[in-house]
């Protein structure tokens, strides 16, 4: 009866967490997009999905606190609360860089666009896809899916490199432009923050899967 | 009896939270020196005190774990567990910022020095104080200490935006001097991370004791 409750509560668990990275995929996208559709109104529907993020980190934390007190879980669903608690606070984290990102795209969309933005949108996307994409490795133990999540990774940090190079040429021939460089390299430098923070729920998630396989396989020396 | 092993356990936990701190500050001041005094070597040893922080990260992990499935605690002690495990989080991103820092230090050590040091030292002094501090305040349940450490971190911001527009300055007048200002640029942005990790930690324990404070009254309410 009690395991029957606690996998309810589980599963509802699991469902708070994907509903919160969707959260954080949309506040990224929406930052993103109000910088290359030069839409101001799009990076405060970022400031409004933030709050909606932060009120979740609480009430996710809050019901881990709980199943902790009250089902005093072992093992791998210990260490799969545990680990949630962990995520909440990387997704908030991201929500922040995305809001950030927003911050830069009202100050960038005042004035002339200094280049076509080709490369910051598709970073966008490729970090939007390790956060879903590490969530479902989460939720679902597959540690295959995590480590595509991690090899992404230098894909946004290549991107990052590429942008950043670009925007010093930029800078170097026009000292007009530097400001604005500054505002879109530190945009790019969100993007990778937020492909770390993925990357870091990643180790974790393969962490945790890797020592269950050790964990199985000490057990079944023991009873060997 | 069970309750004397616990608090042991707590105790233990705590010096080691303490000790992973020192060696993120410790990690810190290097990383900043060897930018001071020009010193690469100095970076080097931040690279080795990472190792080590990492090291601490998962062994206090391991024995939050522990506590967890062994000792099953309850409310206070609970929380307090959960929260240790989201420090070390904070307190290892703190160590790849000093990495970052390091690697700065150590390409701009192959340069002329474009200006003195002066806002870094400072700011770094002050990160600093207060990852040492927020981790006094978690350990010793002090509030007090805690919103202190909330109250710097606009320093370290103020400090921030004074040495980017200064930074500013030098690019617009001499192109020569952008790649340096940009590492620059990001030292101080590792900075204000820092200051940022051990502001979310400062948060995180207010709203610990607070909701203690509140769980108390609604006791003390129930029992009149």
């Amino acid at each position: 009866m009690m395991e029957t409750h606690l996998q309810k509560e589980l599963e509802e668990l699991k469902e708070n967490l994907l509903t919160m990275a969707a959260l954080v995929e949309e506040a990224i996208r929406n930052a993103v997009q109000s910088l290359v559709k030069r839409d101001s109104e799009l990076a405060r529907k970022t400031f409004e999905g933030e709050d909606r993020i932060n009120t979740m980190e609480l009430a996710i934390d809050d019901m881990c606190l709980k199943l902790l007190a009250l089902r005093q879980p072992m093992a791998a669903d210990l260490r799969f609360i545990t680990s949630a608690m962990k995520i909440t606070t990387d997704l908030e984290r991201m929500g922040d860089q995305a809001v950030n990102i927003a911050e830069r795209a009202i100050s960038l969309n005042q004035e002339p666009q200094i280049k076509p933005y080709i490369d910051i949108p598709r970073m966008a996307e490729i970090a939007q896809s390790m956060v879903k994409d590490v969530l479902d490795a989460f939720v679902n133990h597959d540690s295959k899916l995590a480590r595509s999540v991690c090899e992404r990774d230098d894909l946004v940090d290549g991107l990052n490199d590429q942008v950043f190079r670009e925007l010093l040429t930029y800078m170097n021939s026009d000292p007009q432009t530097i400001t604005r460089s500054i505002h879109l390299m530190i945009v790019c430098r969100c993007l990778e923050r937020i492909a770390d923070h993925a990357t870091n729920i990643a180790e974790d998630v393969i962490f945790m899967l890797d020592a269950r396989v050790i964990k199985h396989h000490a057990d079944a020396k023991e009873e060997a």
